[in-house]
């Protein structure tokens, strides 16, 4: 698979045309922000941890049944992917109280939610990603009430394959976010999941091992990356 | 009836105990507030007009077969009401793009939403009534997704039979903001709908006939008050 231009380049990934129309490569780089962009940073090998959790993660999705854009990993920082069109959402699931939600609705953070919260919010930099619900998604044409029951759906399916993943390695998946996309008329999961788009807690002492180390700057973030990729690679 | 000790004073309105337990006097103010109450002043005889206006709403309302807290207007400034326990959410509908959603999402005001929008705030004065989601709300027991549902089964027929209503008097009714309470096991509509709690556009020449007036400075408020009313009591 040959590597052509670079199409996109995001603030964790950069996105490659190939020979063929309809795939990707997607290049994991080691920089890493926080708050809508407003904290940058890097983290060493990032990008090559992050890419082996994620294609790791996808292949278990892969083989439980979730369509993904996932085709194979090709190199330390390189996979070859489907080519979607992104649904301009971020879908948010939320198991325990953390992070902007907690502060949002004044609740500590581990607050034991009654129901588990779906969340979407509009992939747009400008107007900072703001939360929204589904009549807002619709109301502005960013997807319709059939593709939304569809990545409902699959979200929910997800999310159980991977507490359960998790809960193998002695992790609490506190909360995550996945992104869909359009291909061939049908809605797949794209982009990555990966300790920069999870809450991950120790189940036993309840260290943190994901993104929040650097956003909090609570230091050893490389080796948290390391230690969710240790457990999960066993 | 007799008026007995005030219950609660709120930033519009205050609601009085009776003789009886389960009914309250709602007594209207002319204080004007916006913004979370960042911003205050004094509407005259905004009280007695919204009393007049929320009034025979209602009334419509009850005699269409929507259950309300309203009971009857008792005075210039004084309704007798079903006393409830509310709901702690505001469940706005927008029909047209405008206000804060309007700016959240980057659209124009007047913009044409794809699909009528409901939105849920949480009732919480110190984090300033945020934006949730239906998840949010039940996942911290602020309402069951049963309530929710005949909420906005209500919600639906209430928007419904308030377009109707405003368009014969060429009012565009672009969005509001509405109040339920539970009451005898029942969830029923209660607090005020009045230009304190609406947008109302004329249908021929755009002008703002609500409490926009007082946001954005446009002066001449307390007569677009006096419009809504005196085109709603022919
Ligand atoms: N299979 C795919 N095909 C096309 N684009 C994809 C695919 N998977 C992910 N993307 C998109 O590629 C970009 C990945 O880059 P990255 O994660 O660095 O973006 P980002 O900085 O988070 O910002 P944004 O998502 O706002 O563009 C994202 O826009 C993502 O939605
Ligand atoms: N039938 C009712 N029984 C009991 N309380 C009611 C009833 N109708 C409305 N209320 C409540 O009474 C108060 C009305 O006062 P007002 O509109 O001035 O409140 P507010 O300043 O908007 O603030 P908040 O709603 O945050 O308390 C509100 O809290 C409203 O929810
Ligand atoms: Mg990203
Ligand atoms: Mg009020």
């Amino acid at each position: 698979m040959e590597r052509l231009e670079m199409m996109y380049e995001g603030k964790a990934k950069k996105i490659y045309a190939t020979d063929k129309a309809d795939e990707v490569i997607v290049y994991y780089k080691d920089d890493a922000t926080a708050f809508n962009g407003e904290k940058k940073g890097q983290i060493e090998d990032k990008g090559v941890l992050n890419n082996a959790i994620t294609s790791m993660i996808f292949e278990m999705l892969n083989e439980n049944g979730i369509k993904t854009h996932f085709i194979e990993k090709l190199s330390e920082r390189e996979q070859l992917c489907k080519k979607v069109e992104i649904v301009p959402l971020e879908v948010i699931v939320r198991n325990v109280a953390a992070g902007s939600m907690a502060k949002r609705l004044g609740l500590q953070e581990g607050f034991k939610l009654k129901t588990t919260v779906f969340e979407l919010s509009y992939k747009d930099d400008d107007l900072g990603d703001p939360l929204i619900n589904d009549f807002h998604a619709v109301g502005i044409g960013a997807t319709t009430f059939e593709e939304l029951e569809k990545i409902y759906a699959m979200t929910a399916k997800i999310n159980d394959l991977l507490k359960e993943f998790f809960a193998k390695q002695n992790i609490r998946l506190i909360d995550f976010k996945l992104e869909f996309g359009r291909y061939n008329g049908e809605v797949i999961l794209a982009d990555e999941i990966s300790p920069d788009t999870c809450r991950f807690w120790d189940a036993t002492t309840g260290e943190k091992l994901d993104k929040d180390r650097f956003r909090r700057d609570m230091g050893n973030v490389k080796d948290a990356y390391i230690e969710i990729l240790n457990r999960i690679k066993k």
